[in-house]
């Protein structure tokens, strides 16, 4: 098992790494302050870990609640099933939340902790590849609302994270690949020797070779908390985390959430953003068209829906959390590995790229 | 006009109390950091003061959104009516939320402050006594649950709070009694010197004659402030801020949230945890039938309601958020001026209390 921690004062918080680690009461009890735990998850996830999770809890008193599965409940009649569950069983201020499930249970969890009689801890046990390596780590919680993603939140620190690759076993090989291109995006963001190693590595990580996984969430989760740990509510330098993102959320409210993947849609709109800096002279060919392939690699998609206009963009844009009195900003590479945001992004560029369709990242 | 600071660090704060502060443009510029505001109000309050509000923002993009008048509507999709005009009118992470009325919309305008984009900024301008000396200071935001009142919230401080005395001449009779019961709350936990004051000049408070008022006003802001300033988040000393309202939120709760206002709930509450306090030998027969007699001429209730039983109001402390690991904990006074927190109730004399009916009180 390895170990990071998550800098943050008083609000740090340890990631426990490896394999089995689900049922290990030991990792527990120390960030379990009262005698209450609830534990959070969803009926994909419940047939295949709860039981274990709740033997390692057995001198709690345990309840749970059942969501059902998919983004497209990741909204506030939702997030109140867990307020009534809280209330169904007297949980008092001392309660502890478990959020048991990918990132959608992890945000919802941890958002319902944030607000549940203004603040109770939690913990995050993230089963898939993309809450282990991305929503684990920086405290965002939240839902959607019908006109934006993630529109209603709160920052909220878990109390430690527990990251058992052993679930990875488990998911969908559409859920890898959009865990996958969390991945890649700490490479191009921040961190161009592990963006080769990832190039090396596709393969292996492909066939969840349990060494390459391991090393690919720790890799990630330390590059996320160092940019975390720096700007933990999402003043300046944070906001390089959302490479890809503005464009995959126009995606996804524009498809109604749950038909692309958070991931799938992040990888679209990174290439997106690559292509653009591509325009602007910051990125070569070769590098766009290695990305392009990477990302095909992983199995991701290389071009937006055909169904989305450029205005379908646009207007979705404009309302993203990353918009700055009236003025798009987006997030593009300077280089492979570096990041930076920008308001100033050529509109008539902007446009080729949001036309490209299928020669986008083709250079 | 008097300015006081609630002392939070770096979310410090300022509280002009004064006459006919609403429509003046200069307390709000310093506040609003962008180019958009959306008013909170609600239908009572809308025709009496919204167009003065606005015509002092008239530099900003000004949105508006009026909800249903009271504690009934203080719940998650009331809420929901304050998100669905931000995200429709395209309101970005520098808006500022301003809360014009009484204590439930600044609750929940806070709220929305707290939690849309995962926190914006927000002004409060309380139009009722109530909300001018309590829900204005200490950053407490959030809605009902229909098992419990204030269960879903955040602490969320505002960036300035303007209290203008002129709203309290529209004030409904029973919302000027309810809003006396916080200040009594005042002198009776911390400022013995004030409930004194109090006692003097209940006859002028009744009359809203604007000194006594305003003074009134200033020394419960003060008085909160200080034991806000020692404990923002509620883990120890503020709680004794509460007197009176375990009591109340059961009544509250029981009652259907907006049939008893929520400073009569207190009210009686108040009384249930003196007479309790009588009965465990902290306060003597005199200082318990005064307490009575100020509450009376207060025109506040002096008795539960009639329809409560011990069990009905045991069963509803046992989930407030006063309650840790199953036993009810309570506030209550060690003498005129000084409360305290605890858990170790006597079972009988808190049953005796609870049986009193219109002996409440009269020791």
């Amino acid at each position: 098992m390895n170990t990071l921690t998550v800098d943050l004062g008083d609000r740090s918080y340890p990631i426990f790494i490896g394999a089995g680690l689900l049922g290990d009461s030991a990792l527990y009890t120390p960030y379990i302050k009262g005698r209450q735990v609830l534990i959070v998850t969803n009926e994909t996830v419940a047939p295949l870990y709860l039981q274990q999770v709740k033997a390692a809890l057995a001198d709690y008193q345990v309840d749970e609640v059942i969501l059902p599965d998919g983004e497209a409940y990741k909204d506030l009649s939702t997030l109140n099933l867990i307020y009534d569950a809280l209330l169904q069983k007297q949980h008092n201020r001392t309660t502890t939340l478990l959020a048991l499930g990918g990132g959608v249970v992890g945000d919802m969890c941890g958002y319902a902790a944030a607000s549940y009689q203004r603040g109770v801890n939690f913990i995050q046990v993230p089963t898939t590849l993309l809450s282990q390596v991305d929503s684990s780590v920086g405290g965002k919680t939240g839902v959607n609302h019908p006109l934006g993603k993630n529109m209603i939140g709160a920052f909220h620190q878990p109390q430690c994270v527990i990251a058992d690759t052993t679930t990875l076993h488990t998911l969908p090989e559409r859920e890898l690949s959009a865990g996958l291109a969390e991945v890649i995006k700490y490479g191009l963001i921040c961190d161009s020797a592990f963006y080769q190693w990832i190039k090396d590595n596709i393969q292996a990580l492909m066939a969840r070779e349990p060494q390459a996984l391991a090393y690919a969430i720790e890799r990630s989760c330390q590059d996320k908390a160092e940019v975390v740990a720096q700007d933990e509510t999402e003043s300046g330098i944070r906001a390089i985390l959302n490479l890809g993102h503005t464009f995959g959320h126009a995606i996804e409210a524009h498809q109604g959430y749950g038909h692309w993947l958070h991931g799938e849609a992040v990888g679209a709109g990174m290439l997106m953003a690559a292509d653009l800096g591509w325009r602007m002279g910051h990125i070569n060919a070769d590098e766009l068209r290695e990305l392009r392939s990477l990302l095909q690699a992983a199995q991701l998609p290389v071009v937006g829906p055909a169904n989305m206009s450029v205005e379908d963009y646009l207007s979705r844009m404009q309302v993203d959390k990353k918009v700055l009195d009236g003025r798009i900003r987006l997030v593009l590479l300077q280089r492979i590995g570096e990041a930076y945001m920008t308001s100033d992004v050529p509109k008539d560029l902007l446009t080729q790229t949001l036309l490209a369709g299928d020669k986008l990242g083709t250079a």
